[in-house]
């Protein structure tokens, strides 16, 4: 599948999710590639359709794209919850376990989900994979005391690599903090796993998100096709 | 006990913990009221005795103290190991279950704590309770989405306050986080607890340092009183 296939996907799945926001929700808009299909297409039906929502971004790259659409951005914490948030995710496997965070915004998008009645992700369908861990899983990580970690994570085996820009310098998130990507493969026992990056110290947030998602809409050459999770 | 009384306790368990620190060593040095004590005396014997260790602090606060003196302070990333980390404590039991962050730099604090090969707190009798959890337990929380934090906070019981420096403005650490309080009173199971804040998307960390401390150094009328961990 080429770029130009797969942007098609992504944009179908982004059309077919922009359908679930409906007039006066407050809605989380996620980050990433697939999420910008999403956003246009809700600019369009602001335009055309009058549609009138809020939304809370998780980064501010979908907040600026948000707002040149006019949609109305207000912070997380002026809303007392959110009805529904749309968001890509890296890759996802069939118990609905996910590795978000290739845009290095797990963490607001990890803090929008928790508050989130609903939770739906868009993704095309190279990200549907039967056991997660074949992307890169990123850790949000304190600058001070990074070096450590990253050794601590060596000595478990976990393959870490601290994310350069293109210059060569760190890659910091949207709240200055380092992002290490462990190449782990295949993720065997992700709840594991889990526990054990959130209780190391140094470490904010992993992009492990668990059986957190409610309904996967999938870009499928013969439509997008929608995956539900009955066991959240 | 008034003000002065307890500083000359803090003061005599810092010239005690001092003593700890032999040429040569990679000593982290925390913060706080007693550690000013600590840092000081250290100062005195880098000047009068031509003592000679490199320091890792925890704040920028005890950075400067100690570079005032003339000692050698480098980043916890440019050293492979820290051999012993003098800091304060706000609350300690006799289980050697420990409450810090009253100074908002638990993050740095345990940061070092971790990557040390022994801890020692300094702090007068005062700090020594039966339970923890009389001092309000601090929780370095991430500003987006710090309301639905505290929220969830409230719902559990934990009675979680934002800090506010003078002015009324929310107190940011190092990292530019806020500091939620939880006034328990008692905490019962500091595991348990430990285990459901560290797993609260926003959380960064948290305050509890249970069985981590190696030696504590008690400022008492008597004379410096020491407390060993054996189960450690």
């Amino acid at each position: 599948m080429d770029k130009a296939q797969q942007d098609a996907l992504k944009k179908a799945a982004g059309i077919e999710a922009a359908r679930l926001i409906e007039n006066g929700m407050i809605a989380g808009l996620g980050t990433g590639s697939t999420v910008k299909f999403l956003v246009d297409e809700l600019g369009r039906r602001v335009k055309e359709e009058g549609l009138e929502f809020t939304g809370v971004t998780t980064s501010r790259r979908t907040q600026e794209q948000a707002e040149s659409y006019g949609i109305k951005i207000v912070d997380v914490d002026d809303v007392d919850h959110i009805d529904i948030t749309i968001d890509g995710a890296d890759e996802v496997d069939s118990n609905f376990n996910g590795i978000k965070g290739g845009g290095a915004a797990l963490l607001w998008e990890k803090i929008v989900a928790t508050n989130s009645n609903k939770i739906v992700w868009i993704v095309d369908e190279s990200k549907v994979v039967n056991t997660i861990g074949a992307f890169p899983l990123p850790v949000e990580v304190i600058p001070f005391g990074a070096g450590h970690v990253i050794k601590k994570f060596e000595s478990r085996g976990y393959k870490p690599t601290l994310r350069l820009d293109a210059s060569g310098k760190e890659v910091r998130t949207d709240e200055s903090n380092f992002v290490v990507d462990l190449h782990l493969d295949l993720i065997e026992h992700p709840q594991a796993l889990a526990d054990d990056l959130i209780t190391t110290v140094g470490v904010v947030e992993h992009g492990l998100f668990l059986n957190m998602v409610d309904t996967v809409i999938v870009g499928n050459p013969d439509g997008p096709r929608v995956m539900t999770n009955s066991n959240k």
